[in-house]
């Protein structure tokens, strides 16, 4: 993998682009003709255009070859973290309380969201995640019982649902929405905070294939934010 | 472009990961013994590998080679589209009411989000954007005039500020921060509820090199989510 040699073209073209050389909406050479006029390989001029397309800069299809986008798409992304991680990155000791843990059937919204047999059951499970002894978020669970038999007994005092299921079943996929709630008694009370204070929100369900594992609402402490660069 | 074989080999590795041939944190075999293997090009196993890296599922080092990751690493994207695309996708007719517009001299939190001198000068510029005619999110933004001089006579009223600056200024760099705020009363009557509604919130900052462009904040109607897959 010639690295180096990848990102200084990938930064080339870039310039290039933005310097209006090949306008919006405007094709771009072929591959062939950028790995001859760069002196590379078209391996590296592919990985530089690949993350030209990411960066939502640049449109490539198929056969039609790859256009400067006439508005360029941007992506947000986010690292979805482990919330111990989260909390360590920001030199904070994470520590957590589960505040409430039942198995039971499945109540009708959830038997829909995790797509289960009527009277499947389920592990509910509330735990609060602390920042050096203080609240940091609440998280509302709900575990598909046939996905993962062993999460009845799971030592959730030692390790976090969220780190158990994933070591469980590291490859599932998932859903993830992002809002705005008012806490309610529940929240307010675990984060200590005033009831209808706005928190952001996190809700999450996550699949195999097609079994449904676990669905997840995370709320955190008023204040918090979520940054990521364009 | 193969791409019909670099996506089949791509599934392929993806599935010998999730089924274990290659545990948690072991080394995977090089490109060119993958590509030897598929019977492709090495071309072929590096945009087969790229994507995998994305999803978190492999990590690449320069020297070291591919490693399958511990704990995947999971990466939400989400497209930050134009406000009036977002809501035309949804099957609503967009339109907009500029409520304030003023330039004045950049009050001192505003000169140092965007790196301004003392005494610069900006535009402020309060939006309601609707939905089939009821309010949707409400945007209060700042745009430093020596970046974008344009902006002080922009039709406003036609196109949004958003979609203006995006055509003038289309590859500024950005910082982006989601979290939760209450309303108060100038978001409340501008999006019609109630004082100290919860309401997501997206705030974003974008420079082009050094020049400092814009900032605003969108606050989204209550019960508003942004939606994405991992």
């Amino acid at each position: 993998m010639n690295e180096r040699n990848h990102i200084s073209i990938r930064e080339a073209i870039r310039g290039r682009i933005t310097d209006g050389e090949w306008a919006p909406g405007a094709m771009m050479p072929g591959e062939t003709d950028l790995a001859e006029e760069y002196g590379c390989s078209r391996t590296t001029v592919n990985r530089a255009l690949q993350k030209l397309a990411e960066d939502g800069l640049i449109e490539r299809k198929r056969r039609a070859g790859t256009r400067v986008r006439e508005i360029p798409s941007r992506q947000a992304k986010f690292r979805i973290p482990i919330l111990r991680h989260e909390i360590e990155a920001a030199g904070g000791a994470y520590s957590s309380r589960v505040a409430f843990r039942e198995t039971l059937k499945a109540p009708g919204f959830i038997q829909s969201r995790l797509r289960l047999a009527t009277g499947a059951r389920v592990l509910r499970l509330h735990t609060v995640h602390l920042s050096d002894g203080q609240p940091y978020a609440f998280e509302d669970r709900w575990v598909n019982i046939k996905a993962a038999p062993g999460v009845v007994d799971a030592p959730f005092d030692i390790i976090s649902a969220n780190e158990w299921l994933v070591r469980e079943v590291p490859y599932s996929s998932g859903d993830v929405r992002f809002s705005a709630m008012a806490a309610g008694q529940i929240e307010a009370q675990a984060l200590a905070t005033s009831l209808g204070a706005p928190l952001f929100t996190v809700e999450r369900t996550t699949w195999l294939r097609d079994l449904y594992i676990t669905t997840t609402k995370l709320c955190y402490r008023p204040g918090y934010h979520m940054r990521t660069e364009l």
